[in-house]
Formats: C-alpha cells, structure tokens, sequence
C-alpha cells in the first residue's frame, strides 16, 4: 500500500504494517508520529523502540516523555551509536515573558493562527501562506510551537511541553527570532481559548507572541471540542468575537481573515461552506490547503501596509508600497 | 529585631541578617520563601544553602529550580542527613483534564479565587474564608495551587510549575480532592487573565476547576500589573465582565463577591475603597484580612443554597437550610 490510496494524498510513500516490514525499505529513521492523549509513552510501544534503536534507526518522537531521558532508551542507543531526538524537549534557558515583541513593532507585523479547537490547521495554514508570501517576494519568517512545526522546520519550541509558566516567554522568544529577517512573522497557534484541557497553552502563546492581527482556523463541521462534546463551539461570529477579546487587554488585535478546513467536504459543498463564512464574517475566507491561500495573503498584506503607511516598504522584498 | 516591628505583623518572630545570626536561634530547616522573577535559584545563593546543610538543616524551596535534583545539593543533604523539599516539584503522573469537576456538580460548589493581577491576595482570601467557614460549621476543603498554599497546608501542587498541556488537569486534580468530604471548595487562584507572562496558568487553572462562581481580588491602588506598567488594568466592574466571559465557554460562574487587598490604605481610606467598589460591581464587598470576611462568606453560602434549592443540605453540617 501507499499513502495515496489510503488518505487521499502522500504519492508513493509506502504504508507498512510493522517495523520488521518497514525495515526491509532500509530506512534509518524511526519516527514517533502520533502521540496518545497526554503524550505519554504506552507502555506497548516500548519493544518496538528498543528493537528500532537495535536495527540502528534513529529515533525522532514528539511525545511529551522525553525518550532521551529514559534511561533503558538512552543506554540502548549509546550502545548502538545512534541519536534520539526529543521534539518536545525544552531549552533549559527560557525566560518568563517581557512583552518585547513590542520592540519589533516599528519594523514587522506579527500574525498569529488561531482556531475554534486543536488539530484544525493553524500550522498547515502558515505553511501555506508563507509558502505562498515567498513566491510573492515577501520576506516572512515562520515560529514553529508544536512538535510538527518543528520536525518541519528544524527549529522551534513545543510551547506546550515548557513548564506553566513560561509559555508566553517561549512564544515570546520564537516570535522574537522568527521575526530577525522578515518583516512578515507568522506564529503558529495551539490549541483554543475554550478547549478544556489545553487553553492555557492557547493563552500564554497569545499573550506572549502578542500578534498585532489574528487568522482564524476553523472547520464548518465542527460544532463542539473533540473528544469533548459538552464543550460546543460557538458560531464563528460569535467566537471571532471572544478571540479579539482574549488579545485586546494586552493589545488590540483583530481577526482579518478566517481558513476553513474542508477537507471531509465535497468541491461544491466547501465553496458554499467559504462563502457562508465570508457572508457571516464579513472577512476573506478561503480553505487555504484545497483553495488558492491568495485571500488571506492579501489581507495580510493590506494589514501590513495599513500599519506601515502607503510609503513604507513592502513586505516584498525592496518594492515600495501601493 | 522582631517581624511586627518590620512587617507591622507577625509578633516576635525574630528578623535576622545573616544565615549565622540566624543559627544563634537553633533553626531545624531553611526556607527560601521569596523568589525572583522567572523563580530560578540565583547563583549567589549557592553557598548559603550549602553552608546551611552543612548546619543540618532541612531545606524548603519555592523556586522553579528543583533544588533536589542539583547534584551539588543532593550529595550535600544526603552526607549530611538532611531532606530537600521542593515546594513546586509536581507529580509526575498528572493526567489531562477532562472536565471531570462535573461530576461533583451534584453535591458540591467550587468557588475559584480570581485576581487583577499577581500577588493581590487570592489565597490569603481563601484561607481567611476557610477559617472562617469552619468557624460556622460548614464542610469546607480548600485546594492550593502555588507553593506558598502548599507550605500552609502540607499538600497541594504549584500549577505554574507544571508542564504546560497540563496546567487544566493539575487543578482538576486539586479540585477534586479537596472536594472529598467538603460542601464547599475554595481553589486557590493564580495570576490573572490578562497578565503577560503568566496569563496561561490562570486560564488553565480556571478552566480545569471549572467553578461555579468567583471571588474577584484586586487592590484599589493598584492601575497596572505590577512590573508591567504598559498593561492597564480596567475598571473593576469591566474586569468582572471580562473575567465571567473567560470561564462562560466552559460552563458560566458569576463573580459572586469582591476581596479587597487595602493593606497600603488607612482604616479610613480602606472604608470608602470598599463602598466604592460595592456601588460600582453592585457585589457584597470587604478586604477580608482587614474587617470581618463575613460578607464574602455570606454570598458563598447563599450562592451554595441557591444551587441546591432552599430544602438542601446546608453547607453547616448537618443544618436544615433556611
């Protein structure tokens, strides 16, 4: 089998059934792809790691246990000379949040996804407007918080795996060094300001990369938390309403666009899906994987030079603004 | 010198210099009960706490470092036969929340502290509560939430020190134990809504204890969070809306009463602060160390009755409702 047929995308990628399959491909890496609620190792996948470390595959996880730090993993993967990367292991230095993401105020615009739950798009969405900022010439910079981000990337922090209180000055901190050569920082957003189990990741990331403008992330089939049904979203109106309220003690920040993720929706059924929510909203919307991402690019874009004035520079490299 | 002179309380508890003044009145532990901002164990202090192990004496830390995990301090205590207690160490096997407050819904009324800003007086309020509900007969438990409510009452976890994803599962946790043979649970509170560096522990903590009402602290001179002084606090009653609408997505929890921290105020002054803020918020209101908390324990029990209907138990043990 390969990815393409059994999600839909992922071309010839093989799909194995376990690692003594998977090893006939020669890989040298074993990657811990998924994480369980809480991100805990189970404790079933403990042979299949140590029997991967045997096979000298490196290990790259982005679990909450940090496998480098277990010391059965660790002696195992000393023995056989191969490395062990924990995604989500924090540097040891993080320092509590400052607000100085307002020194970069005078040279770049900081915008930071948000969504009406975990697992909807606010990493995929950057990824794809700063893909999409670059072949316009932008200069953008992108501040990965989450294990994917990272392993994408090669750099970042899981701000969700630092101690309580110094999620906002890891977001500070990212936000901060993404923004060194770009006039463009694009954060990437965890969680949600309701999710019951997660919020507080969802507000430190907030007030800590201190956006001056929001996208929202949501998915129009989506009516409560996942694997939390006595939380229900609100309408997207509604909820927009509350995120702008989550930012504005610290600083006032609107929603200027929304990414709708439609994937479980037909071709047809996601237009009237976007154009439901651009009526709505009163916002550009576009499904930013499935759709052109040029709606949110250019309201990111006017935002930027609206903060700027008409003569300052473009984003795009060296042009002057319109 | 004695601490009432320095602190204008505390009685004859002797204020010293110097660890050697200090071993003059033959102590049986150090506790490090200030700590900088970020809570890292300042380099300087090294050699005091070494010098006080080696005077045998037990060691009580609040920091964020874990002083028991210092190699240099371990080997130390465990020559000399002394214990490290880390007062922010957390358990390592705190789950994700889960909403599972809810299901003591049916038998009891968790009130959540909530602040303007830090160190404003949310677990002082709720242990002058605590007293003074215990003094009324009422089934009272009160859950801390930082290392100083740990001190106070030998158990609890700091939620500023846990890992991020799990701030929401660490005051469930809390949350349902104080609630085990308790009518009423009085949850510490931490931070506030809108603070930049810690906005995160708040919200995860209010989101994991899921209250059925609040108690807001603030200080009436204070405009600002402190060492922030580019964060305005709002006007009290706008702060009360924001703090109601910060809890409603989970499940709404009124802002039943309001404890004033007017320590810095004369009796005068203190007065007319509180009937201030009581025409202002239209809430019972008092500053609970100062006067009598009585009004704020008043509004809590008529809360707790309101929810179980007037033929419930009351929270006094064993009493009829009125």
């Amino acid at each position: 089998q390969i990815a393409q047929d059994v999600l839909g995308f992922g071309g010839s990628i093989p799909v194995v059934a376990s690692l003594a399959e998977g090893l006939t491909r020669r890989p040298n890496a074993l990657l811990i792809g998924i994480a369980p609620p809480g991100g805990q190792l189970p404790p079933s996948w403990r042979a299949l790691i140590l029997d991967a470390i045997d096979h000298r595959l490196e290990i790259w996880s982005g679990l909450h246990t940090i496998l480098g730090d277990d010391p059965e993993f660790a002696a195992r993967a000393r023995a056989v000379g191969v490395a062990i990367h924990d995604l989500r292991k924090p540097p040891s230095d993080i320092d509590v949040a400052r607000g100085r993401v307002r020194e970069i105020d005078d040279r770049a615009t900081v915008i930071l996804t948000v969504g009406t739950d975990c697992n909807i798009g606010k990493m995929t969405t950057q990824l794809q407007l700063r893909d999409a900022m670059r072949a316009r010439g932008m200069r953008v910079g992108f501040a990965p918080t989450g294990q994917t981000g990272i392993l994408v990337e090669g750099w970042g922090i899981s701000v969700d795996a630092v101690i309580a209180d110094f999620i906002a000055g890891a977001a500070e901190r990212l936000t901060l060094h993404a923004a060194k050569d770009a006039d463009i920082v694009l954060v990437e957003g965890q969680g949600s300001i309701i999710h019951p189990s997660y919020s507080g990741v969802t507000y430190g990331l907030l007030h800590g990369s201190l956006p001056h403008a929001m996208v929202m992330c949501a998915q129009p089939s989506r009516t409560a938390i996942n694997n939390h049904p006595w939380v229900k979203i609100p309408p997207l109106a509604e909820f927009i309403d509350m995120q702008e309220r989550a930012a504005a003690p610290l600083r006032p920040a609107p929603v200027i666009a929304v990414a709708l993720n439609t994937y479980d929706l037909s071709d047809a059924d996601a237009r009237v899906a976007i154009e439901r929510v651009r009526r709505e909203t009163d916002l550009p919307a576009t499904d930013p994987v499935r759709f052109d991402p040029a709606p949110i690019v250019d309201a990111i874009d006017a935002f930027h030079r609206r903060r700027f004035g008409t003569g300052a520079r473009s984003a795009a490299t060296g042009a002057a603004a319109s």
